[in-house]
């Protein structure tokens, strides 16, 4: 059985971002690619869940880099399931350069909710059936607990609108990364990259839904959330690096 | 030598958009994708570019589409030049579903920036030797004149932001598209497609630039413009199509 996935990608010019590397945005989106074909593979993706009248939601991600791909780089993600039980999934992702080298790891936890009562939903009927969990390293640490942003944090007002969703009707994880990221200048990219990303859902957005996005304003370390009428409905934290001092053999934080 | 390039692409839930379709951000991307492939396949592409201080930018993109694929659908574009000469290319795309039905089709203009200067490259040092340039069939009409949203025409103010721009700095095709078509409401695109979508860029926008999006509020075909200090910089048509009376064997407009 397929106990990992592996997916080779080009990143074209037209992907990169002003600092002429695969942004954040993109690698989440492929993370989430990957995971979708693994388990698609598996016998476990969308199409199965939709009998059940569920859908796979992600739930946390957290991602670890050490460098990003430039312009014409190769480079592969590596996906396996960690732990599955009926509440919900852990899968792991490896990414590495072209030559093989590990750039980076993510964690990622998956919920079902139930389509039609937007509840969590169970996973029993996929996991009556065992899946494949290898007991492959992914040396990062688990998410922390992450807190609100400090007193005299910077906010921002959005409204949510149909490039914003996705097939489930909601809020897409991407959206919600491209808005904490752009709260930064453009410079502060050019000086640093996101070293590690942690962002958590409590709460699904839907269409014309207005959120407050509140980030620090200072320090290697930023706390941020976006809050609907006063309500948390994500977290996230960014370690930054500077590109300089960036390690280019993978090491956890 | 490769004439066509064609590319196969399977559509994972997670790409779709809140009606379950490959969005037209995401088919525009895809577009840029290929045509990229393609001039890396030929030798042109951005690495060639980049040695004579060029980079290509997309100058005027039109796409018809009679349907869109679905979650889990696998669909395919085909690329090639249709002319190029020293100040810009013409290239075109045709866009077939898994059975290979032609789904739609599409017509860019491609030119060189100069990228130091920021002013219209010259092309000639690409096109001394000939280019592949087949004359196969793209039956959709090339891009009209397209004239500003008529009077009490709805107005929003965006400011552009790090996930905004693009590799060469400015901000991204895409992201132009995402701003226009956020102007209308959900259920509008539950019961409508694009049809048509014409879009011409007549300035670089930057980092921190602010501009003003006006769309004509209703009608099957709307004009949209994108206006930066009273300056027209992006100018657009979208042409509406109920989903019901979508034809299934792909015809011009």
């Amino acid at each position: 059985m397929n106990k990992t996935h592996k997916h080779t990608y080009h990143l074209t010019a037209g992907e990169c971002d002003a600092t002429g590397h695969l942004p954040l945005t993109s690698l989440c989106e492929r993370l989430i690619e990957v995971a979708t074909e693994h388990a698609n593979i598996l016998g476990i993706g969308y199409s199965k869940l939709v009998t059940l009248g569920l859908g796979w939601v992600l739930s946390r991600l957290s991602v670890e880099m050490t460098a990003y791909p430039g312009i014409n780089d190769t480079y592969s993600i590596t996906t396996w399931i960690e732990q599955i039980n009926r509440r919900f999934s852990e899968r792991n992702m490896l990414i590495q350069d072209e030559a093989g080298n590990t750039i980076g790891y993510a964690r990622t936890v998956w919920v079902a909710i139930d389509i039609a009562k937007r509840t969590m939903g169970d996973l029993s009927a996929i996991t009556s059936e065992p899946l494949p969990c290898p007991a492959l390293p992914c040396p990062i640490a688990k998410m922390p607990r992450l807190t609100s942003p400090r007193a005299g944090s910077r906010e921002f007002e959005y409204t949510f609108r149909y490039c914003d969703l996705d097939f489930n009707r909601h809020v897409n994880t991407v959206r919600y990364i491209d808005l904490i990221l752009n709260r930064w200048p453009l410079d502060h990219f050019d000086r640093n990259l996101v070293r590690r990303f942690d962002i958590a859902f409590s709460h699904e957005c839907y269409f014309h839904d207005v959120v407050l996005v509140r980030t620090d304003p200072e320090g290697p370390v930023n706390d941020c959330e976006l809050l609907r009428e006063g309500q948390k409905v994500v977290s996230a934290r960014i370690t930054w690096q500077e590109r300089e001092s960036s390690p280019t053999i993978f090491k956890p934080l």
